[in-house]
């Protein structure tokens, strides 16, 4: 079968609602810095209520990470599952304007679609408030195993073990890659999201389920419980076949049994925003592993996106990556 | 009466669609640069679907400037119609959340909420496509007469009379702010808007109507139907007791019978998007006005207001405007 899409995505479909707000407000309602913590329906009103003006960007990991490999020049595709609404609208505005292909059918009844609370300190560190909405119903029935098997790689959010029926979809959607002799890659997501599912993620990179995973150090040192970054990082290098560990300013490792790669971050002039930093480094590194570039390669891919995305608001690139990979000589 | 609020704004209620675009792309679709063109829902789906990724955020000219007004530290209340929709909570929400008073009930049937697809071209002018929705449906009985009575300056947009009550309720607020000897003040808007309204307009400001007059360099010209800005300015200071013409990157003139009076612009490092320059100049101004301030004092507060919205994506401030008149020896 050809190669219809560099890569498919498959995440939780989410508008993100950023706003700028003081350290005093997280501690007020109880939020952990920096985290992603999931809430119900009610929790979201009263947040959205107490929080300050705010602007509204389409959002999600995977999707993020997507529209970063679409700039790039890559041919992609997302999966997930809005609500036919006003926010569901500008959701598939945003992701096809971006130049994704996105046919999951949207949800006619049921909750509204999914939002993400993004408050970002003076830091640019940003701590989410994730109500899943129609997200929460994506269904393997939305995974079309086709697309899949023409998919060079395909990427899968941790989060995406929260809604009920999503882990199914991506063991549907992981099995018809394999079948395809296709790549499968898994990002952790978050720390917590790793505390939530920890015995579930493990058993995915042992059982070969992933060939491909990203996970920042926190992260890690969840998914192996420990505080120690080496341990963490032999434990891991023992099991999945090619894993990259996020270091934020300290750039990342790239790690496989026989060799353990650090790359350095890009030079940046100043930190608006963290939020899309680890989803945009996962882009580059996607496209550039779909189009036969080596590790190093990928990884500096990766940090040139990140870089991007952190000096902005909002978690989806501005400037064309494509241009920007050949003004630093990585295009190709 | 004591004094309630410094400045009331009444306008249409706008969620803008912000997405940067080429040259081109408004030479495509037969739009003026720099312009603000009304638009029906079938072209508003036509461009929404033709242009790229988009931000939403809450915008409407006379709601960016009394938010403005707030950011100073102003006691502020603004009116306008949106739906009980889901961009309809967003604006509704981002007002409040801006410390401005918002009561006008929402429509629960009819347009939904008014959005302003606000194209960015790399020199940062943006041209405006508005859809004014559920806006149209602003009617005299959303006027508070005691809230309008209790308002130092009350502030009209002259965007407001395109939608066909929305002028009954403009003469409603500018007769009870009269009748408690407040002042009424209006921007013209847009100079298309004047080609609309001109004869309206220039009654307006004849017959007393308006009290202080806020213009840009092309609005003026288009009033008076001149080329040459010196006879505007003659025409204009015969007529209206106050007048400001603002002047972009040349600052503004505060005319009156008896004196022209220039100040310049504010210093800024790079212009990202000019949205909101006009509308934040005039918040500046007003709250100086509201407070007491002399011209000059009144024109270097707006001038400051411009500065900081022009340097940012956005139509509202992201800084404290109190903070930065302070900062600058403008407070008090």
């Amino acid at each position: 079968m050809t190669v219809r899409y560099d890569v498919l995505g498959i995440g939780n479909a989410i508008v993100d609602v950023l706003a700028r707000t003081e350290d005093d407000f997280l501690v007020r309602h109880g939020m952990r810095k920096g985290a992603m913590m999931l809430i119900d329906e009610a929790r979201a009103t009263t947040i959205y209520e107490a929080m300050g003006p705010a602007v509204e960007i389409s959002g999600g990991s995977a999707a993020n990470t997507i529209v970063g490999c679409a700039s790039f020049g890559g041919r992609a595709a997302f999966v997930g599952k809005v609500k036919d609404d006003g926010l569901g609208h500008v959701f598939a505005h945003d992701i096809r304007a971006a130049g994704v292909a996105f046919d999951t059918p949207p949800g006619s009844a049921g909750p509204s679609t999914g939002r993400c609370y993004v408050l970002v300190t003076a830091d640019g560190e940003r701590t989410m408030n994730t109500y899943l909405g129609a997200a929460q119903d994506l269904h393997p029935r939305d995974i079309d195993t086709d697309a899949v098997a023409g998919a060079a790689i395909t990427y899968l959010e941790g989060y995406l073990w929260d809604p009920k029926h999503a882990k199914e979809a991506f063991l549907k959607a992981a099995a018809a890659a394999h079948a395809a002799k296709r790549l499968v890659a898994l990002t952790l997501s978050d720390a917590f999201c790793v505390d939530r599912w920890r015995d579930e993620f493990l058993a995915l990179v042992r059982d070969g389920t992933v060939d491909l995973l990203f996970a920042n150090e926190a992260e890690l040192r969840s998914l192996y419980q420990t505080a120690d970054f080496d341990t963490a990082l032999a434990a891991l290098r023992r099991e999945a076949p090619l894993a990259v560990v996020t270091r934020s300013e300290k750039g990342c490792i790239v790690a496989t049994r026989d060799r353990v790669l650090a790359v350095e971050a890009a030079p940046i002039e100043r930190v608006v925003d963290t939020t899309g930093a680890g989803d945009l480094f996962a882009a580059g590194f996607l496209i550039g592993i779909a189009r036969g570039a080596d590790h190093e390669r990928a990884a500096r891919l990766g940090a040139l996106a990140a870089a991007e995305v952190i000096q902005h608001l909002g978690a989806r690139p501005q400037a064309s990556l494509k241009t920007l990979a050949q003004e630093h000589g990585l295009a190709g």
